[in-house]
């Protein structure tokens, strides 16, 4: 790169700050417009964003796995899904500026609790070109600035998807020029996550590795997880029927997914009878199991699973199997082994469901359904900023919502705080009014 | 200390989240009952406690400010106000378990969002030994356990109330033993914040360079605030017989709060007028003014403002003052100097106090009424756990609800998601159902 085009991260961060503001003060209408306006922009420009992401294509032919190649590719059906996710977007409710609470604190002082954009959001994410678009559209419809870091392969589909929000700026004058930045290398992200007084939250899309080295090296709030260590659990009162299509789904309808299980656990009293249809079932699925000394007894031809297999995340299709003596110890597993990020179990015993739902400390605890549905679109949240494993802010399958914050509000009419305090002080009537 | 009693940090931080997982299955009648047993024990042992707090105050007389040591001192009185807090605190309705939101996913799969405890919440604190027992009363109430460090000063006052945790468990069987910690030292707080396995926030309460020590040395995730440069800005259209009774309060009602301001901003078209009222209202008041060029052309027995002013929490009785040529010029500088805490704006003009409550990015913002009223007492919140600048989780004066978080349940019967995708992909309905 030129040096002349070297970026100051600071300033870039600065005015990113700066059109926060602006972003914040934007009405629905022209969100709108500026959705519509992008939409419209990329629909005229499908040709050169085709030839941008030949040039990803053509670099990378080869030099990176079948299935990332897949994703990496843009053509013209892919391009009308990201279009019309922008539109979508477009026609939702305007998230900023509602009024989640009112509250009379005294007449004439009254308190209302509104919903705010979060400020900067800095989001890192690996590969898939469509990323880029669906998270410029949720960060426009929130109200948000966003500074971006996109995975070098899809580098020229994301300069083409950039050259897309430069005309933006030019045909919707109310968009500030600093709302959307894209960083060129990671030694400028590394740079972002030391400036907590710029950047408010961070999002990191991609391997476990990424996401873990953005946690422990900030202190800016991040949202998402690094770990997908997630279970099954076949009650003794649980429908076997259904037990081996669980098991094939929550395991190898998409190995790789952050939501597939990664150990099950079967109650002691159904082992006998699940165990032969488990065997036949996997191997139809081509799952690999490796199990406990339990499981080895009625399975003798499994791998023997270690302390460390509990902790693993294979993302392929290995299973570990462990054998327990009832529900408690199901979760007590699950909270000292597993990613508290979705588990689930099989049963037909309402009560012993219920202690699973509350005991397992999970983003997402579910009973007789698969842990492949812990997902935003499948939530019904709309587009889906990423899951969170995270107690504070959000927890789970995180959409719009997450981008959010809150103001308080106070209007009064010149009231001081001396007047309610000491001996003769004025009461406050704390008293709940309407909201929206 | 005794070598044999040091404790391995590791071990009751593990303790402290195996005990949240049976805190957050607590029934609200169990809670209640262990915060009417506290209520109790602390009633009974008045004597003892005082006799704590004496050791308390023989340690530090004449070592520590007045202000301090007076912050330092229980009596009857304070200790009845403790109980009474607790046993506030109990009548509350249960905060956790409550269903923020039901969606039918499909027919027979219902997707609920519920409030749970955050887990294990790490409260560091300084000096004022009533804050332990308001911290236990709202951890327990909310299901979280928690590890705390209090002020060297207040150590035998706070050991007498972890006296009464120690009952507490024995007449309460449900209650787990690692509920609540007190640390020995600093180092095992550093230590602490280094396990965000095991601590999901940490509150600080006490000064600014405490807590931004701690926000700057974890990634666990902070709720506080280091500064509070909080503003009040006169606008052309204020009423003046208000202002210098607002600005007083503002400053002056009680110079160290946090949410006392540090700058006051003035409308340039009436300057000339009420120069003069603030001139003798801060006299009065014994507020020391520093003044921009144009303040001192009015008041030129002023001290000039440097850049530094305006970033500046004196939190004692100086006073900064700008003359602005509008609202807008007013905006600008609070969010470029001011800590995003609280910001108030005097004036008669609806649309210029809506710009300004839009405009200002800050947790609370206000018109027509001091900025001393950001506070969770005067908000109606209950009991404040402190007031946080963060934009993520809390923001502005946080009560109960900052040590809360929420899970995701579905209850089905045995769906898979192979069944939802792919070309004769079975449609999900997403109907809101009825929450609370």
């Amino acid at each position: 790169m030129n040096p002349s085009q070297k970026k100051d991260i600071e300033a870039i961060l600065y005015k990113s700050r700066e059109a926060s503001h602006e972003m914040a003060l934007l009405r629905d209408s022209q969100k709108r417009d500026s959705l519509d306006t992008l939409a419209n922009l990329i629909e005229q420009e499908i040709e050169h964003l085709l030839a941008e992401n030949q040039k990803d294509l053509n670099d990378y032919q080869n030099k990176i796995s079948e299935s990332l190649f897949q994703r990496l590719i843009l053509n013209p059906a892919k391009i009308q899904q990201i279009i019309q996710g922008i539109r979508d977007v477009r026609d939702q409710p305007d998230p900023v500026g509602r009024i989640l609470s009112r509250r009379e604190l005294d007449e004439g002082l009254i308190l209302e609790k509104q919903t705010v954009p979060i400020g900067v959001v800095g989001i890192i994410f690996e590969s898939r070109p469509d990323v880029l678009p669906q998270i410029l559209s949720l960060a426009l419809k929130s109200g948000n600035a966003v500074v971006l870091k996109g995975g070098h392969e899809a580098y020229h589909s994301n300069l083409g998807f950039m050259s897309m929000v430069k005309k933006l700026y030019e045909q919707c004058a109310w968009m500030p020029a600093g709302w959307a930045t894209l960083l060129d290398s990671r030694s400028d992200v590394h740079k972002m996550l030391n400036f907590p007084q710029y950047i408010d939250l961070v999002i990191p899309r991609g391997s476990k590795n990424l996401v873990r080295s953005i946690m422990d090296s900030t202190s800016i709030p991040v949202l998402g997880h690094a770990d997908g260590v997630c279970h099954l659990y076949i009650d003794a009162e649980a429908n076997l029927e259904n037990a081996s299509s669980l098991v094939v789904d929550c395991k190898a309808q998409y190995p790789a997914a952050c939501n597939a299980i990664e150990t099950l656990l079967i109650h002691q009293d159904v082992a006998e009878r699940f165990m032969p249809i488990l065997d036949s079932a996997t191997a139809d699925a081509n799952i690999h199991l490796r199990g406990c000394p339990e499981t080895q007894r009625f399975l003798p031809n499994t791998e023997a699973a270690t302390e460390k297999d509990w902790h693993t995340e294979y993302g392929d299709r290995t299973l570990s199997v462990r054998i327990v003596p009832n529900v408690s110890e199901a979760i007590i597993h699950i909270n000292r082994y597993g990613s508290h990020h979705t588990d689930a179990i099989l049963t037909l015993n309402v009560e012993t469901q219920e202690q699973f739902l509350n005991g397992v400390d999970s983003a997402s605890v579910f009973a007789n359904a698969s842990t492949r549905f812990a997902d935003g679109f499948r939530y019904g949240l709309g587009a889906e900023l990423g899951i969170s494993t995270n107690r504070t802010h959000a927890r789970g399958p995180v959409g719009v919502e997450g981008l959010l914050s809150y103001k308080f509000k106070i209007r009064g009419e010149g009231q001081i705080v001396a007047d309610y305090v000491g001996d003769d002080a004025r009461p406050f009537t704390h008293r709940e009014l309407d909201s929206e």
